[in-house]
């Protein structure tokens, strides 16, 4: 059965709230899920961490806490998503077989009493995946209160998408076998002469664990992480494959993600495969932060969720509710700013959202990730901002929240781009950590790409190389894209030719498909788009270069391409003392047939950002307008064909746009 | 037999040294003792890493080298104290049972070759310890020159508090089990239903080694650490009680304890039980440090040695003669400046004090130790000092050293409450390591609500919640009391009531002793005495906020409670723009009964905290003076029953206080 | 057969590139050879990582692919220089035998895939250098083509100078044994009495690995790094024993050391004692470096590896020629600035110098790595850049290259110095690391006193204290000189006696030669000499001191000894109000029969630096000249007898040195 985006849809945006009853007296169920009716949502999440009520021992199976919390959820009105309980294990499945547990390559095994520890390679947890899979989507599956489910729980999160176990070694083997098929490819492939690396078997290869100050080789990384990824993607795909022998067709499945968008090796586009739309859990504040992220990521991380599939909007499984860390707090942001985060989601496409969660669990790792109530079960002022913010404005949201989104721009992300700097990172400013694990250096240069559309008001998509379809859009913006694959590039000519505007960032074209660098001269296959070449380049890390855009001083960071215009003309040049490249082209454009084609050499101060983009958008002829510092503007199309503009504030203060004034962090539509 | 803090007491304040005969040629023992007697000096310290010496075979004691030390030592009029041994093992040991040795939760397990390798919980070294104290008490306990003794040395310093190797393991599942009883109530206290950690059975629970970015439950680690400081426990009280089997009743026994005080799991006053006093190594410069500590933070760390025994004064074991670090120096104090860490030691408490040590060691760890004579063995300007310091002063300190010390205000900490901050510290400004191990920032607070007393001339003792007698005190100060006993707080209202004044930091009442969130609304069990709710809260990690006491700015730090008065009323609010609660309540204070209870939502800054307690000191009409910056008053009580004040200056400028000059980093006496 | 440091020399400077053949198709290399040969080099250098290819099984050897290489060079007029491939091992080794892999102390062990991964004391590894060692010298040995060997490569680089594997750990107490004899004199001479270390046998002492917050004996330590540093120089001697057998007396052998200069704990002057002259690899920057290395401690640097035999000049194996990093970048010289570490090299005393590498390698880990050309093999400024310097250059180069370096000052430094304080740092301003292994605070401190040489263009070698010949000298300048043979005191002060004039630094003395502390008053055994007496000493970390030169306010830095004259003067003393030494003489000199000893009590900044040395220059009557900032001058004898200078300008900028303008990056020769 094919996936199918209109499954669970309706002509209204679906609130929510995610809900634990096993984590509360049974006496306290009815009342809960009355008040959360009476919050205004019509569904609850649950059991997406409950395996050992679900099978506390194996084979023996317990329905009976769920059946009775779905009746009782049904009872007050409200429909049932039920998570598969896979992210944990019970305690008898890892004593049964301690191997299951991760290994990450930094050395750290995971332990019981955590979650995601098991592997997704381990013959032992695959089986009993498979078990529960077929058993909760037997007994739950033909419930009429259970209209959707979501797989596991934040695959891939937390580090959990990098393991060298045994299990993983075993698989590792095959996986290279089916890739290359003879041990020469691959060490053609991986360059293995070089510090004579070369291998007689596929038996012989190792998974990279510890590499002491030397890092191993690039050929062997990459498919490592490409191997990582399938892993995880075949665990996610088979639970779906086996929910859906078992639910009615109008039940959907889909899982949650989780920021930073590229954070891990997991193609995101290939999880999403068998889900029927994706989910996205939104906290723009965790832990220890102290100011929320840019509104401008969180865009671009909404707008990357939303591309993951070609049909359309997206499903917020945990929408931040309060404030929220394991062992470290952070910014607090007040009840209106928590209700910005709820704009903004539907305003970039969000269809359906859960509140993250009904109230603060009184121990365990999350005592410190604030629920809608406090664990003292008091009526607050979250609650009450939630309540009337459904009960005032979801007929606004009701105008467009169902309905496609449409761009005229779209940033490109290549996921195998993104694997590669997270071991050869470049520059320094291309090596951002979120916590110990998370690499988001790909995402920090994503965002800045992504930002000029969301400060100008050009509706951008954010797909994937190998998915987007250029004829939708009159924009392309890629960055980072290094390893090249030649087919797209033919295709970004003949879409250029025909009058699109190409902006190429930075490093563009360096490599081939297989990581190795470009025979051709820089930018590569690039080189006839683009009308330059790369005479040099430098790595700032994080020192800055002048450039100048006409005779306006801006800066560049991170990296420097030095260009020499072939048949571009020059926009920017570098400046400064200090560079010997100083007075060299920073920023070319070249006419290509009807189109155009940027070459950024650096990556843009915001000022650059915003001089290159207002003067990028006047020549492409794309409406744009900078409405304010803190003001996102996403133009949607309604119900009765019109347009509006959602006019989302992000700051502490009104705000006026179009003469009209949006009070601090709220939300207006505007007619267009 | 009962401890007994009379033991070995005097009415004149003693001196002594460190002194280590195993590691000078016998030829020189007599002059070193001599010279050491000449300079003071009463007593000798020696033994406590000396068990290769003692017993260079399983089972083959020696004696002789210290027999002949003792008396000699005893010939030159010394008396001299003995450690036990056991802080590091001798070869044979380790390599008949390697698996003696502790491994760290970190990862790294300790070798051959350092201190305080073995775990407490090694069967092989619990019975060793018990066959080499036994026989250091039987040889030496009766000898009329050995007056006291030292049992091991810095228990738990290092890391040394935490262990997680299989000997803790076997030991951890009797610990549960004696605990709980049945698993469902270790589940139910743990929480453990959260992300399926459900136990069948005690055997079932390992240790909590290597996370990998996610935390263990906050149940598990709490008890884990309790568990950790039984164990510590165990290991000292069992030497005291095999040791009074062997020594006569006026002989005491004592261990000595470390900076910080609250860095390691273990419950000091359990682990004093059976001492007849508390012991303490006073460092306040060590290692790099570019600046001695605080002068206030050694006022709170020894006026916690002080505490631990309810029966008065305290022994330091090392006191710094010199500087010193194992591999690193820093700050170098000059011979007046190290002095003055004397003065204090013994104005807040010390009556016994041993400087650390006679001669620097030519080589091994401690290379870079300074004694008081370099390993030139020459006279110097440190011995010269020590020596005039006691011929001038002691008659100063007799006057008072040996008398209890009265206090009017108590600084109140809990074991549970400092535990629990190590493993979920809420936010980064109370996240404070010294060197790799040991955490500080619970101490920080402390040394903040302790530091008014200090600098105000208030006589403070510091004092745990479970021992604290309320009714010696007027002022009682209670910080980042989550985790919170209903009987204390009964205890509490029925002080204040009679006319206590109580100082609640911020975060108080946030938790049950099962450290759960609270059932009721913050600050919880504390709600009637403070007149106030906690309408929401923030961490400021290392980031300010405005705070205005009347209409003087001042700033608070780590944390903010936002206040809403219930018959509270407000003495300070939060400012700033960027703060959604700027203008809320930030200091409220409620009368209750005959007394008043301030709640201080936040950290506040040295200006702050002078504002705050300069009032709040008139207003519970307990007599305060600021004497000035670097100037510490103490009241103490003489033998005549008259009353001084003790004047330490810390600074190395001569200060006046009552028409009186105290030189740099001198004291005086002045009559109250 | 002795080494010979004739062997292979010419009057003119020879210019060569790396090529590896192993990673070109067949039909690039002629064509490469020619433009190889045509940029002006008479040499290529291969083969140092190619044991996979020469013995693609055990005992199988195919030398076809090198055989046509070089047979190719030679046909196009270059000669060979072959690398014995020994610095990484192929597949088949490793998995014979598992355990030749190193296991660093930090806990890492060091998988397949990288290099110099394996043990200098496995028997595997040992027994299979000796038969690829000898199969390659038996093949190529004889080949006229192949005019010198490298032995291994960068031996000891990237933390593979340390091991504490099972091999290791045999060795070791072979090594223990054969250097003390009995257990008693070990354990005396690391004081093991302290701790209760005591050992009973060699067999008992384990290799230092994790150590846990403390540090190991200091004693065992040094050792540990003695017996590390003779089990690579017998690594590198066996192969160079080896060769000598089978190639002809005319083919020389060395082998490639790499910065900083005591990174490791080798003794790099015995690992090149069957070398027929020292070889270095000169990268000024790579990796992320914001900037490159100050010319002065390339300086260092190269006058470092000068000094590693007495009889003259060296080889640079690797000339960086572009820009480089594993997986990061940084700084990007221009090609001026490439050259100009060309000029510095053959300067300081280069006569063989192969740019690194011919083109850079499409995949691995050094596909950042630029070679002259970059993948797309296309002439490039870079190219055209070395081909010009080389043509338009070479007859000033060779009127001095060849000739011995003649200097009047030198740096003494010491092996087991550099060595101690790797682990006992003493000052967190010594602690320096380049990348996550390497150690520089020694290197730092040396380059701190070889820079005043190079500033006034006083010619100075940098020898250590068992090598250098007094006699040679007129000043000598010995810092950090903590551990200290009497024998090289007496040597000084026979020297000084004569007229010398000697710099002694802070610390100076301290220790005895098996790392005790001075029995006598520091600085011990330069007591007499300095006539001075170290009262007290401050480590000052990161902070500083002011020091008054005459009334000219300097700074001291890292660590501050307070000095007391006995005979000697003062010229400098500490100032500033926060120090109880202030006022105190920081810097004495004592005239000593002829000569003259300075005491430099602390680390002078810059301007220090230039005070003192110019007025301690006048007074040893050693002409000098500050010839402005970043002008480098040096003295070369040349053929024709006459001497000139050769003046390097290290600046972007022209610079005027005599009346002559030397361009930005550029040299000249002046007579003098």
């Amino acid at each position: 059965m094919e996936s199918n985006y209109m499954r669970g849809r309706t002509n209204r945006i679906e609130f929510g709230v995610d809900y634990y009853p096993d984590q509360w007296p049974r006496d306290m169920w009815e009342r809960d899920f009355e008040r959360i009716r009476n919050m205004g949502a019509q569904s609850v999440r649950m059991m997406e961490f409950a395996w050992a009520i679900l099978e506390p021992e194996r084979g023996r199976f317990d329905f009976a806490l769920f059946d009775d919390a779905i009746a009782c959820a049904a009872n007050c009105g409200l429909s049932v998503v039920l998570g598969t309980p896979t992210a944990t294990i019970p305690n008898w499945l890892y004593r049964s077989a301690p191997s299951v547990m991760q290994i990450h390559p930094s050395g750290g095994s995971r332990p019981f009493g955590i979650r995601r520890q098991p592997c997704y390679n381990a013959p032992a947890y695959r089986d009993a995946c498979t078990q529960i899979v077929r058993a909760v989507g037997e007994h739950f599956g033909a419930n009429p209160a259970v209209v959707g489910w979501q797989i596991d729980n934040e695959i891939g999160h937390e580090g959990s998408d990098r393991c060298v176990c045994e299990h993983c070694r075993a698989q590792w083997t095959e996986w290279l076998r089916a890739t290359y098929g003879i041990p020469a490819a691959m060490n053609e492939a991986w360059g293995t002469v070089f510090w004579s690396q070369t291998y007689a078997s596929f038996d012989d290869v190792e998974l990279p664990a510890s590499d002491m100050h030397l890092v191993h080789n690039s050929g062997l990384l990459l498919d490592y992480y490409r191997f990582m990824s399938d892993s995880a993607v075949r665990h996610a795909s088979a639970q779906a494959d086996i929910l859906r022998t078992y639910i009615p067709d109008s039940a959907w499945i889909s899982t949650n993600l989780y920021a930073p968008p590229t954070g891990t090796v997991i193609d995101m586009e290939d999880l999403n495969a068998k889900m029927d739309f994706p989910g996205y859990d939104n906290y723009p504040v965790w832990g220890d932060m102290d100011e929320p992220l840019p509104w401008y990521f969180n865009a671009y991380a909404l707008s990357y969720i939303r591309g993951l599939k070609d049909t359309g909007n997206y499903t917020i499984f945990e929408q931040i509710s309060g404030f929220q860390g394991h062992t470290c707090l952070g910014y607090r942001p007040n009840e209106k700013e928590m209700i910005s985060f709820t704009h903004q989601a539907i305003a970039l496409g969000a269809d359906r959202l859960f509140y993250f969660r009904w109230r603060t669990a009184a121990w365990a790792q999350e005592q410190l990730c604030s629920g809608i109530l406090d664990t003292d079960n008091e009526d607050n002022d979250r609650l009450r901002a939630i309540t009337c913010n459904i009960a005032t404005r979801s007929a606004e949201y009701n105008r467009f929240a169902h309905l496609p989104f449409e761009a005229q721009a779209c940033l490109v992300y290549d996921r195998d781009n993104s694997r590669l700097v997270k071991f050869q990172h470049l520059s320094r400013g291309l090596k951002r950590h979120i916590g110990m694990i998370a690499e988001a250096g790909y995402d920090q240069e994503m965002t800045r790409s992504f930002a000029p559309f969301s400060i100008f008001g050009v509706n951008a998509d954010v797909k994937s190389a190998r998915s987007v379809d250029l004829s939708r859009y009159r924009i392309i913006s890629l960055n980072v894209y290094q390893m090249t694959d030649p087919a797209f590039v033919r295709r970004l000519e003949a879409w250029v030719q025909e009058g699109g505007t190409l902006i190429l960032g930075w490093r563009t074209g360096a490599r081939t498909t297989d990581n190795h660098n470009s025979a051709k001269a820089l930018p590569g296959e690039f080189s006839q788009l683009s009308g330059v070449r790369i005479s040099a380049s430098e790595s700032l890390n994080e020192t800055r270069v002048g450039v100048r855009i006409g005779c306006i001083p801006v800066q560049g960071e991170v990296w420097a391409d030095v260009l020499e215009p072939v048949t571009a003309c020059v926009l920017a040049r570098y400046s400064g003392k200090k560079k010997f490249y100083a007075g060299k082209p920073a920023i070319t454009e070249n006419r290509y047939g009807a189109g155009r084609v940027f070459y950024v050499g650096t990556s843009l101060n915001p000022a650059g950002v915003f001089l290159l983009y207002r003067s990028l958008f006047r020549k492409a002829g794309v409406p744009h307008r900078f409405a304010g510092l803190g003001l996102e503007v996403v133009r949607r199309r309604c119900q009765d064909g019109s347009e509006v503009e959602v006019v989302v504030n992000h700051t502490d203060r009104a705000k006026w746009y179009r003469c009209n004034r949006i009070p601090a962090w709220d939300f207006t539509l505007l007619p267009l």
